[in-house]
């Protein structure tokens, strides 16, 4: 089973700050260990914060890989082309989330992925990461 | 560690039609396979079509459950009184839904439960429970 | 033919307050009389002011009944619930109102259960419900 | 008693396409079939495409009829002219559609001519013309 | 003078939680202490967190007694079946919150229960109810 | 100096219905009491209930007349056509109305004509009319 | 007969800028001219920038006075006090505005004020004020 | 304790008019007469039609009150300026309404006044006055 | 292959204002040269202010023609009846517009048609009926 | 160079609350010292809580003065008669705000002023006035 | 003549995939056959995910180019930035879509490019680029 | 002190278009001269016309800088993203704008960067820069 997971703009700052708060480990780190969790799983990892490189990204790996987890951050509220290359591609996508986007400001409330994903993990920290995974695998084991 | 596992309206209709297409599994039967996994939680099943016995639901079991993992079905979209009964308890809540109510009708896109919850879970069909277990297993454990 | 009609809250009060306007007949009365006027078909009737109740007696009669007469009336401009629950039986229902709903104030010309529903009947008075089994009678003999 | 059953736009379409599926009976043919039903009812019928010559025929009947049967089609959703004739003249007006407006598209969700009439009837195919018949009949033997 | 005081959800934990902040005086027992400083008015005092209920006990009280001070809790942003009741019956209806509701989140700053009530008075904390009695007594005794 | 008045939907109506309250004295009557207190000025009149006849009428007038008085009824809350038609003519055009229309229901408190029109003059009865003429009148002799 | 006639904000600029377009007519010069040619009638004029000064002087003439016309410049669209000191005495109210205000930008294309008015005079600039005496006068002498 | 009562635009006509309705009594008077019931609170009371006279008002005895009662009238509709200067001064509000402006026309159904106050009383009458002080009193005897 | 244009509102005067600008070519003149343009092709044309008229064309042409080319002008924006007349034809139609109604006021930025028809071509002048042209008899060759 | 300081209400209160924390300047005083800094510059400074009298103080100065500097605090949310008074007098106009509106609750996030100044600097404490000196300084001299 | 062809996110996928039915044509094949079409045209092509290269592109032809003609894929709903682009060179811009946007989703229904566009074609498939060039090589003719 | 002046899209051809009417001064040229007027301030200056490329650029500096200069042309109106990365960083942001957006189309009218901004200076032409820098440095020297 192939996954591949796609961050958005500002996740490579997520644990780079405020050390004393959040700890030392960066987004990186935390998908290196997440994903040697998984030795059956074969993982690719991406960031970037311009829109259409994530629309690139797709594209590039939708055709083949089995699941998409893809945490597009800001743009998850606007971006439509982003939504479209889900869509033009046959790899099942979970949305995740690190905070509880539906529990923020209004503009926040809302994601034009949704509706090109399977569905979507909100609120768990990380943790988000690990259970869309889960649901990759069990999906794909069906 | 306790779970209390609330489901809304309809729910209790879930896998009782059409048994040659969505198999004769009922809801019941699959919360009592979920949690026989899970030896090590303590958990309770509640489900009602009525509003208040919701609320009433969640006092009684909110002060002692680390957990709850709710499916408030249709009273997701417009019942404050259950997100303020979730607000005036300790326990922790986590929303899930079996579809993906993001990418269903204008009037399903929004929940009013969710800044009163963890997090969401929405659209991996029955799983979403045991996802939502595992990520209270999470939280608990940190 | 079996058709079940179902009333929401305060429709018990029909016909019980200003007896000098309205008549002495309740709501009870004339639905006796007007059964006994289609002696072929089966009938049942049911009130609550409970939402819920609405809820599991629609999911009660829904699978045996050939239609359904609901006439929810507050709960029609936000049960959610009642109408998910017509959606998930076989019986084809009827939405009846005494009053004339779309000339009401703004938050009454709506109705969330239409769409659930064969169609709508509204602003005949009680002779509302005997227009609606008249439409499931012909529905039926179709 | 006199009745007045007046259609508006592309409602002389009906029943002359698609004969294989909708057969090919026309509204003509089935309001002539009907008004049969009713011998003591003296009936008129009209179709225009013309919102002005719905408003004409409305000025013409309105003060001798009864009551008027009024399916206006798409003017239903937005001619505020036809909602003031049929406030001007005293026969009781009851807007019938074929198809349940209520359940379609958003802009065909309400009605402008809803506050000018007696009542509703939408959504029981040609069989709506019969109750709003039935409907008129007993408010004029009350 | 007769006055039924009606609390709706989530009511019945107030004062239970948070002893060493808000004191351990519940509700009840604040409302029988307020209700002996009335000896000349027959209190009767209900909750539910079941909206049908709370229609229900309006009903049973609404035709006795002379004023209802009514705090829905939640249900004042959403049901219009408890206003519909409140309308239903002779007595008037005094709207209580603890909390400033026109200060709070946006879809706590109306009340559909307003309109069937003589007044509103919110923000007091528990002092609500007493100056609801308060001022039922002075209409009463007008 | 030329004058045009042109009349929309309904407003043939004017003084037909309740001669008890309104008089006998229809709008076309009125309107030739009215030319007559002008002698130097030359009117046509015009009424129609359908929308494109007025702007018929608008197109063959609009080009010799100095000035229109337009009441287009309710055609006057909807019809882009008809303000078009007034765009495209030399011809200066008031609008009146016999009620106050900003003083009406919300659907009525709009014109689409008006950013065609010099101005507006609404709420004096069939004065509006004499008004507009008088408006009219100064504009031609400045 | 006595007219008040009450002016809002910025129209003491009227005629004072730009004299090489407009004149050097001030509005006090033209109202005075005007004033001068209705003998019969007793003329009062008034002009503040202050909202509540506006409201004062509609309380001290409005008793006695037969007609006020009210020009209340942009207080027209935000001013409820206006609208309440209107409602608050018996005279009645003209509405005059010089440019057509349902011509220009959005939020100049309601008043607040109409509601209390007997109608409307907008956009015939100076004249405006003319035909509301004119309309006052049609009214005081039916 | 000090208590400043302060009133807006139009309250000054209270009682002023149609005595054979409303009684001759003017708020001035209800206001001196409920004072001299509470002989230990030390009253002020002030009314104007000026937006920024209330302002003014709020600012001077703000300071050193320790309640103000603040019926603002139209202003409590839009007048940010008055709220502002609750919110900068010391004494705690309690905002009065004589009718309940939450069963009113909607422009008046809500109150930007209301976040900058303790608490709201609306639809007593003039009784709302007697109410607020009493609420006050029990604040400050807290 | 047959082709009708049809024109509605004010487009008669297309050509007849303003020669020195515009030139003194009629929309009447444009549309006969083109034709000329294509030989194989059998063209009718139609215009008419009535909007009912423009649904009788519809129907008249729409069962034989294999495409229509519709500029409905100002009733673009809301005959939902043309709209419906063009769903109920088996020719295929394209919406065309002089201007580029996309970036004109906010009232004609959308097209009630455009779902009824196989596209749009907004924006070219006279040209755009050229194109118009040039799509269907594209799509007639696919 | 000529420039008035234009203040509106509740800004009187600034720096005469809380010394503790925002020091005992007031603004008169530190735009005294300001003005010091620029002794090429005549300044005027006004402040009132009166809308209206700061209407007349733009209409006073704004003839003479080269540039404004207006801090409308709440009326620059809704008085488009302030508006109106900036776009009546020749001199520019510079918006300020100590706080950043746009970064504030959303019925502060807009201005309506905005469209009649050249400019708008806001969030920069009373620094913001300095920085409007500078930039009216600097058209001055273009 | 110079045309720019001009595609934006996702377009570089049309033709990639379902080949059995969309066929196995490209978009650079289609667009290289077009422009073989139009030998007296110079034509640059250009495809990019990333909105600011869409807006980098246009720059860089958009001084020498005739005319642009530009699919902007979903960015056409929400790029003011690519708007900027196009408004800011002298090239004149046709918007294309292969789909009709004005009869799909709501939130496709309208372009923020329309009004810094010539005009649009939309809905003809890959025939809508020919009718671009059509358009711009008119316009250039002219 | 260390500021970083960034600029988004378009914003590269600023002063390379129409010389003759805004001068042959690139913004490069005007930056290069303006941060020679600050000899003691360290300067970068960074523009893109990729969104992302913004976001990456303020991660880069926003850690080491004192303040940040930002323009994000068309991407202040909608990109959330640029207002999170201005979030992560320390150094404090100023918003600057050549026209003035709060006088503009009602799309330009809002800054989804403001709330993340210490302020925001809009309408000055390229002197808001120099306004910005001296905002900065009154921060930075308090």
């Amino acid at each position: 089973m192939k996954i591949s997971i796609i961050n958005g703009p500002n996740l490579n700052m997520t644990g780079k700050r405020e050390p004393e708060i959040y700890g030392t480990q960066t987004l990186d780190e935390y998908l290196r260990l997440l994903a040697a969790g998984y030795p059956d799983i074969e993982f690719t990892t991406f960031q970037s914060n311009v829109e259409g490189e994530i629309v690139n990204e797709i594209q590039r790996v939708g055709q083949d890989a089995d699941g998409i987890v893809i945490n597009a951050g800001a743009y998850s509220h606007y971006s439509i082309a982003i939504a479209d290359a889900l869509r033009a591609v046959p790899a099942q996508a979970v949305e995740v989330h690190i905070s509880n986007i539906l529990a923020r400001e209004p503009e926040r409330r809302h994601s034009v992925l949704a509706p090109a994903c399977v569905g979507i993990i909100t609120g768990f920290g990380l943790d988000s990461y690990r259970l869309a995974i889960e649901a990759l695998d069990s999906i794909h084991s069906t």
